[in-house]
């Protein structure tokens, strides 16, 4: 089991969960995040800002500001996080800084609330 | 140390939160999340779907859609994570599909901002 | 790889983000949730809970309210964790209790939608 978390564009999300159903992920969970990723930042900047001046380290803090995203979770069996990686990347890549991340997390245990069912029987 | 990660229906959250701390666990965060599981999904649409009919597809778009749900976040010591679990199963378990999941993940470090506190000390 | 998470209080946010992007971490995601951590509960009232009095439950249920906090999850190579606590305690600190937590949890991998890119390179 593996914990899929991916953060992509507001605008996909109908298209992703679409996407997931029909590639047979049936279980997800979504929420609204604000984020950026390195593309967003002036490469300047940050090398600017980290050699300590100010005004790097100001503006970075108004050039480094957070989007709105949704952060998409699901936890799968091991053998589906190719196809949910792939059907993300489909679903979202447009080639544009922006387009997300996904993030593979280990899971120690699963349980289903209404059965008590554990493993890959409560996925 | 664990990390739990239970998403639970909307109007059980205080319920919850009160047996969890009834049972010691004094630390959590809770945040509104979209989601679904698998039995919120009829499985012939699911089949359609998967064999790529294009009607089954659009439907499950609708039919899977996703409802508000509170996901619910706890770290701790890995001789509470038995209490946890059968606490939120004990809060939550109606027998009806939407009761909701539960994750136990591994967790590296915690640290208390505070103190600077690690380990079991920060839980 | 790690997942950084912090929970940490709303209004030290811009600070935290600020300090985050000037020790070069530039990629972040950020929410909003409710939550508490130990130093907010009566140890008395947690001890009376714990012996089954209904009122000590009762009134956990009212003083262990949940707080507006902000959950803050970045994903930074293993030599990049110790700066980033440093920067989110540096950035927390105040003495008092509320000051938040900090998870440090295993990643398995991460891939950038845009390129594909995986691991380090994708971070």
């Amino acid at each position: 089991m593996k914990e899929v978390i991916a953060v992509v564009r507001m605008n996909t999300m109908n298209k992703t969960k679409k996407a997931l159903t029909a590639a047979g992920i049936d279980s997800m969970f979504a929420h609204e995040c604000q984020g950026r990723g390195k593309g967003l930042v002036d490469s300047k900047l940050l090398s600017g800002a980290s050699q300590g001046y100010e005004e790097a380290i100001a503006l970075l803090g108004e050039k480094g500001k957070l989007y709105s995203k949704r952060m998409l979770t699901m936890v799968v069996p091991d053998k589906q996080v190719d196809a949910v990686v792939r059907t993300i990347i489909e679903s979202n890549q447009t080639g544009k800084p922006g387009d997300g991340k996904i993030f593979v997390l280990p899971i120690g245990e699963a349980i289903r609330v209404r059965t008590g069912e554990t493993g890959g029987k409560a996925l």
